[in-house]
Parts: C-alpha cells; sequence; structure tokens
C-alpha cells in the first residue's frame, strides 16, 4: 500500500532549507520526492497537507530505560545516588516481567504520541521489551544493563545480553542488540575488559553510561580515555557513551566508532551538570539525543529534548548563535540512528525507511514558517502538541490520537496496576 | 450559572499537598470547596474530574510582548543587540495599530489554548493590545513602552502611556496599567526621574526591562541599586524588573513592593545568561516567570518556562533540590497575579477568582500522580498539551480546541496578512 504525503514541507537534519514536495511511500520507503508544483503520484491514501504542514523523520531516543516510565515520579528532588539507592533501586527489585512489558508500552503510548520510532534500551528483562517492541512495529536497540551483584551476577547478566542478542538482532529490521555494561561505578574494570572482548568477538555494539557526574570522574581513579583504551571499549565495533557531562571534549577518541549521547533534561534535573556540546559540535564529533528514563526527565518527548538542547548552551555560554536548531534536529534525528547501527534512518532521502512524523503547521504558533526558517520553527516554537501522526515503515503507529498497532486502554491499566503493586 | 468541578484535584504554589474535591464557580469566583467524599453542590453545569483531572490556577505570564508573535523566527541565532537593531526594530517600524491587534489577538490564542490567563505586556499602540485583551475576556497587565528616540518622543509615550491608564485602569477588573519605561539602555536617566515621578503621583506601578545582560550591568556605570534609589524607582507603588539576570540577589532591594520577572527560555535563547534564582528565592524575593516575546522564546507556553525553571538552576546550580516544583508553580501564578495589582487570583482557594485550567491527567505519563506528587508531575511531566480548558472569571476562554470568545479562524488570517506585509 502506497501512500502520498501532497504538498507538505520536509526537512531534516542534513538540509540548509525545507522543501514543498509531493512525496510517495511505499514497501516502508520512502519512495519518490518531487517538488510541489508537479503533478503529484497516484496512491491508496493521500494526506493533503495544502502546504500546511511537514514531515520529518521520526526522532530517535537514544538513550532511555522505557520500563522505568512505572517509577516516575519517585524520589522528586533528590541527589542522584540518593535517589537511586534510595527510591530507585528498592522499587525496581519488586519489578517482575510482566511489569517490564506493560511499562515499556506505556512508555511507547508516550513515544509514538510525540513522534519519536525508535529508542535505545538499557534495562532487563529485556526479551519483554524486545517483544513490546515487536508488538508496537517500534523500532529499537537494546541491552540488558549489566551490574555487579552477588557472585556470578555479571557473568548471568552478559550471558543473558549475548543470548538477547542472539534471539532478537537484526528481527524484522526493527530490533538492534548491544552490550550493556552499565557504568565504572557499577561494573568492576577486569568484567568491563570481558565485556569489550565479547563484543568485538560477536560484532556488537556497547551501550554504556559514562562520566554522568562530577564524583563519578573523581572516582574513576584513571584518565577516561585510558579507562576506554584498556577495558578494549575503544575497539568495540561501535560504542555510544550516555551522558558524557564529565568528558573533556579534548580527549583524544574517534568519531567513527563512538557517539555521545545528550540527556540535558536529565542531567538537568538531577543536578548532574551541563555536557560541554558546543565543543564537541565543533569537533564534528556525533552526539544523539535521548530523554533518559522518565524517573528522572521526567517526559519521553523528543521535542523537549531538542529544545532544551538548542536553548540551553546558548545561555551557558552566552552565546546564542551556538548549537543551531539544525544541529539539534539532526541530533534527534540522524545520530540516533546512525550510533546503533539502523542505517537509511534518519533522514527524509529516496529509499530510506518511511519513519516519519507528520507536523500541523496549521497553528498559530507557525504563522510566518516557510523553507528558511521550518527547522527552527519546529525547534524553538514546535511541541509534541503539534504531531498529527508517527509512522514507521511506512505504517502509522499513531494517528490523531489512536495507536493502530497498540490497545492503549488495557497497556494504561496494566501499567497502573504495575505501578501500584511495586509502591505498595 | 454555576459550574462544578466534580472530583477533581487541586493544587497551587501555596499547597505542600493536593486535594481531592468538589468545587464550584460561581458568579465569577471559587464559591465553595468540599473534600470528594461529600455529596458534591448542584450546579447548571458539571465537569466530572472522576480523579482524573486537576484544576490549577491560571498561568501568568508575567512579561511578554505579546504582538511580537508577529515577528516569531525573523533573525533566528542572533546576539541580543544584533537582533533588536537589524532584525527586530526595522520590521517594528512597519506595525500598525491593526497589525498589533491582531498580532496580539494571536499570541492570545497560543496563551489561553496553553493555559495563561493573564499577561504583563509591554509594547506600543497598547489601546488596541487593551482592546484585544477586553475582547477575548482575559486579564493583562499593560504599559506603554518608552524609549528614546527624536526630541519630544519620551514625553509623548509618557502621556500615552498615563492616558492608557486613564481610560483603562481596573476597567472590567481585567486590566491593570503600569508605566513601561523600556530599559535603562533607551530611556535616559533624567527621564527615569520623571517617568518614576508621575508613577508615584498617579499611584501606578511600574514595569521595566533591568540588567538583561551583562554589557547592560557593564554600560549603567553606576551601581544598580543606586540607580534604582536615584531615580525614584524603588519608591513607586509597585516595581517589576523584568529578566534581573545580572542584578546581584544581594542586593539591598525591598521585597515589599518588588517583584523580578523570571524569564528562563528567553534569557537562554539570546545568550544572556542564568539568572541566579535560586538565592533570591532563599532570600524570599518574590519572582514571577515570564516567556518574553514570541521572537525570543519562541513560545508563550508557560508550562516550558516551569519546567525550563524547575530543571535549569538543578543543574546549572549541580544542585537537584533547589527550585521545587512548588516554586515554579507559585512563580508561574500567584507571584505574577500579586506583582501587577491582581488580589485574589493565582490560588485555589474559596472567594477567588475562578481564573483556572483544567489539567486532564488521564494520560499514560501521569501514571503514578496522587496528592503527594501532583505538582511534581504537572511541572516536571505535563505540558500544554494536557490541557483541556481554560476559564477566567468562571467563563471558559479555551475549552477542547474551541475559543469562546474569539474567532480562531479570522485572527490567523489576519495575523498571517499582518505578518506578510511586515516582511514584504
Amino acid at each position: 500500500m502506497a501512500t502520498l504525503f501532497k504538498d507538505v514541507y520536509i526537512v531534516d537534519g542534513s538540509r540548509e532549507k525545507a522543501e514543498r514536495v509531493h512525496m510517495l511511500v511505499s514497501k516502508g520507503r520512502i519512495a519518490e520526492i518531487i517538488d510541489a508544483k508537479e503533478t503529484p503520484p497516484t496512491a491508496d491514501k493521500i494526506i493533503s497537507g495544502h502546504g500546511k504542514a511537514a514531515v520529518i523523520p521520526g526522532f530517535v531516543n537514544a538513550h532511555t530505560h522505557a520500563a522505568m516510565a512505572l517509577l516516575r515520579g519517585l524520589g522528586e528532588e533528590a541527589p542522584l545516588m540518593e535517589w537511586l539507592q534510595n527510591k530507585i533501586w528498592p522499587v525496581e527489585d519488586k519489578l517482575t516481567p510482566e511489569y517490564i512489558y506493560w511499562g515499556t508500552l506505556s512508555a511507547m503510548l508516550e513515544m509514538l504520541a510525540t513522534g519519536t520510532t525508535c529508542f535505545a534500551d538499557m534495562y532487563f528483562e529485556m526479551d519483554r521489551v524486545a517483544e513490546a517492541a515487536l508488538s508496537a512495529g517500534m523500532r529499537a536497540a537494546l541491552c540488558r544493563g549489566i551490574t555487579a551483584g552477588e557472585p556470578g551476577k555479571i557473568e548471568r547478566s552478559l550471558q543473558n545480553n549475548l543470548e538477547l542478542a542472539e534471539k532478537y538482532h537484526g528481527r524484522e529490521g526493527l530490533i538492534t542488540v548491544q552490550l550493556g555494561p552499565h557504568a565504572p561505578y557499577t561494573v568492576p574494570f577486569g568484567n568491563m575488559k570481558m565485556i569489550a572482548d565479547e563484543a568485538k568477538s560477536h560484532g556488537l555494539g556497547v551501550h554504556f553510561h559514562f562520566l554522568e557526574t562530577e564524583g563519578e570522574l573523581k572516582n574513576l581513579g584513571v584518565d577516561p580515555v585510558k579507562y576506554l583504551a584498556d577495558s578494549g571499549l575503544l575497539d568495540v565495533p561501535y560504542l555510544t557513551l550516555a551522558h558524557a557531562v564529565f568528558l573533556d571534549p579534548d580527549a583524544d577518541i574517534s568519531p567513527d566508532n563512538i557517539t555521545l549521547i545528550h540527556n540535558p533534561c536529565s542531567n538537568l534535573k538531577l543536578g548532574s551538570g551541563v555536557m560541554p556540546l558546543t565543543k564537541w559540535l565543533e569537533r564534528d564529533f556525533p552526539v544523539a539525543l535521548g530523554t533518559d528514563g522518565a524517573s528522572s526527565n521526567n517526559r519521553l518527548d523528543m521535542w523537549e529534548e531538542m529544545r532544551t538542547a538548542a536553548l540551553l548552551h546558548k545561555g551557558v555560554n552566552r552565546d546564542p548563535v551556538c548549537v543551531s536548531a539544525l544541529d539539534v534536529l539532526r541530533m534527534a534525528t540522524y545520530e540516533g540512528a546512525k550510533a546503533y547501527g539502523f542505517s537509511h534512518k534518519g533522514m527524509i532521502r529516496e529509499g530510506w525507511f518511511a519513519d516519519l512524523v507528520l507536523v500541523n503547521l496549521d497553528n498559530p504558533h507557525y504563522i510566518g514558517v516557510n523553507d528558511e526558517n521550518l527547522a527552527a520553527y519546529l525547534v524553538y516554537a514546535g511541541s509534541s502538541a503539534d504531531v498529527e501522526g508517527t509512522m514507521i515503515n511506512g505504517r502509522w503507529v499513531y494517528k490523531n490520537g489512536e495507536f493502530p498497532t497498540l490497545d492503549r486502554e488495557e497497556i494504561v491499566a496494566k501499567a497502573r496496576e504495575a505501578r501500584e503493586a511495586i509502591t505498595r
């Protein structure tokens, strides 16, 4: 079935100017893009934009813990370690595979309704997360969060992560799997080397929390680049470093197989600080955007991350020119897809996957929008309230408040039950 | 006509905990609040919340330039002075009274749809702004932005501002008028004294841009408190200082008749910096929230200001405990109302004005909300997309996408025409 977006603006992180086009989606891909002045191709379904709608790439939430939607609002306004140790971890101990399944699905409702088509998730019971993603038809980059604990725990978690890869990596083109050592402070160095070795021998990427707080940097006890090199992490096929708030932007690491994940709202909320984003962008180092878990954000809305990233660094650097709307749009789409091994995703190009967001521009706050300023309007004036539809592989997964692939009522009810059970 | 909010949560900036209540609105006021376990009073209209809706005070946008909605997106990503001098002022010269009327109304559509019931506006052709506010049934604190120019300009603008006060101050209980000297760098010191004298003799407040940028502080040439004292501004009936990014939080000024207006998004976007909010709050100094104009934000959405204020200061101070959700809720409602002479507005109390926002909590991102965490859910997880209705004086001015007091289609069309005319 083919869908025609008739007379819409398109923009992505690679385009200085938007274009007004007809765009045909067929067989899950962007099949054809022609100027809106041309005669539009035929299609089974037609979305008429009348020049008052935009189509942008679906967002890639490059670092989250989806099921933590169940833990939202627990222990507000507390320091990171106190929050983790006293509020989050004790409740997490009560999470069952079923709760994680429904919690993840409830997070997906939020993500799909706000235009996210792919999310990178580090958590546990990841088989259930994979099943949730497949049932929604949503793309996901999944890893098992590996942490130390009782003897043998790390080895079992790693084994579990490898089995996840075996079972789901590449499934339906929707899922990629990484290895997920949680952080330097939860995984002993010797185990990090073991995990990096497994990543190399299995050709898997590694998704890792790194230098989220200044305390973590101090406790590392070694130069961060030496840590990454000696552990073997610099040699894995690809590495995503979540947060990296205290990683020196002059660090001698390669942009070829490393992406940093900027989580501005979470870093602010937990009082961690502000990542030196401008310096990384000056280096052309790949940086993607993520929300982190809903318990430290507390939204799973990439529009908020884009806006916050675009505003925050201008303010703290006192430089209104840094971190452009186009930068954050690219960070919120293409960079995250690339970081997790999804090719042909994150830009609006013929032949690329039809993972798309339909945005309604027929609102007072878009008065004055045109091909030159569309990206800026979206980032600075837009919000998820403008999302009319979200499409993955050419299929609507959210449209005008409805979720064609999911049972919203059941998910909300089950997630409520889970929340009550874990906080009882 | 009486409206009953049946089984809703109420919260405001003065309540540590939300309450689940029935609330009766009658004759423009909150007439009765009783526990939701009691039998609800009768009413002509009933809004059934089923414990899945919240009612909060309408937001007070304490510093904006509403008609600048027409200038949104012009000169993105430029420094303040370059932006003002090259992008904004030349286009402003083309604004007619009619354009300002329609631009203001288009801004009101945004504000009402996002829960704002009152705005403080500094601009010109303010008669037209007053008429727009009266026709919408919206509260507004209005002043004529007074700037130097050709000989006699300041005197004429001041006269115009005084006539505005004469004509509109107190009108229908909806409007208050202040005097509006633009800023120290646009009004010579001698004229500031004249304006302060007029404010005192007419019993009017003063709304003033003060120390938005570090350059402005350097160019002031005198201690800021001495400037305020010597100009007479400290002695006017009430004074609102917009921005105050570079005002020393130890400054010897009185909280009795001064309110600072924090505009976090605008200050970030223009690269001005971050106001030392935590220090002012430690002093219990009144601080209200504002969006500034849509051309430097670029939204007129107080949810964004609340969220940004609550996250930003935690991050830059590396203190996850500072600036609570309750703080920003109070700043976004009560503090702004008080600052501009609106009494009995900004809290949910019997006898206070029924300027209210109805918020839908029946969404995945509110799973887990309860009486103890409602304010935090609203600020950190909520957004204007959750607004179901906005009421002023007990009358709906926004409800489920409709604007009962305004003609949305006409306003959008006229505002579009105005935008095209001024950017041609």
